[in-house]
C-alpha cells in the first residue's frame, strides 16, 4: 500500500510530537500569517508545545534561561496562534502567527532573519521599526 | 549609542554562524521564493553551512546518517537558494529556494509541514503530488 493509499483510507495521523531527537526539544517556527514571512525560531519543550496549544499563544524554551518562555511575555509583542503544522517526522514545529506590535525580534525588528548573506558578509536588510533608518 | 545608530554607522556584520549551541549545528529553515511557504526544516553543520554557501544548493546534514546531505541529490528535487539569511543570534538560518521539482517532502509533498493540528489530531492537509487524493 502507498503511503497515498494509506492516507486515502485514514487521513488523521496520531498527534505525537517527537521530542526524542534533540534533547527533549523541538525546533519551532514562527511565520506571518498576514505576510508569510518567517519571524523567528526557537525550539520547544514537551511544556513549551502543551502551553502553546492550551493558550493559543506562542511559547518556546528558553535554553540560556532554562524555562519556559511566553514570546512577548515582557514586551508585550505576543504571538497569537492562527495554525499548528508538524512536519512528516513530528520533529519540528511551524506556528502561523498574527504577530502583536508588527516586532518579533528583541532588536525591533519585524523578523530576526534580517541578516542577509552577501558574499563573506552579512548586510543588515532591515532597520527597526521607528528607528528612521 | 542605540542600535539603530550603530548600524547606520556600520551596516556589515560580521558573518560567523554560531554552531556552539547545538553540538555543532544550527537549524536550517527553506522557504520557497515563490509562494513564501515553508518547505521543510533541517540542520547545518559547518560543512553543510559551507557546502552550500558553496555550490549555491542547499546542503544539510543527516543526523540519521551521519553525514552530509544535499537535499534532492537522489530525488532530484534539489533547492536551488534564492537568498540566504541569518538570524539575529546568527544561531538559525533561513534559505530562500526555488524548489526544483516542487516537491520538498521525502512523502512527495509541497512541504513537509502537511500535519495540520486540529484538537487533538493531526489532520493531513496535502496530498501527495500527482497521487489524485
Amino acid at each position: 500500500m502507498s503511503l497515498g493509499e494509506s492516507e486515502k483510507v485514514n487521513p488523521e495521523r496520531k498527534l505525537a510530537p517527537d521530542f526524542s531527537k534533540l534533547n527533549g526539544l523541538v525546533a519551532a517556527i514562527a511565520q506571518d500569517a498576514a505576510t508569510g514571512e518567517v519571524l523567528m525560531l526557537g525550539f520547544q519543550d514537551q511544556e513549551a508545545w502543551e502551553a502553546s496549544l492550551r493558550t493559543g499563544f506562542a511559547h518556546y524554551h528558553s535554553r540560556s534561561r532554562g524555562r519556559l518562555w511566553k514570546k512577548g511575555e515582557s514586551s508585550g509583542n505576543v504571538q497569537r496562534i492562527i495554525e499548528i503544522r508538524l512536519d512528516c517526522d513530528q520533529d519540528a514545529v511551524l506556528m502561523i502567527v498574527e504577530q502583536q506590535g508588527g516586532v518579533a525580534c528583541h532588536t525591533g525588528r519585524r523578523s530576526c532573519f534580517f541578516n542577509k548573506v552577501e558574499g563573506a558578509n552579512l548586510v543588515v536588510s532591515e532597520s527597526p521599526a521607528g528607528s528612521g533608518l
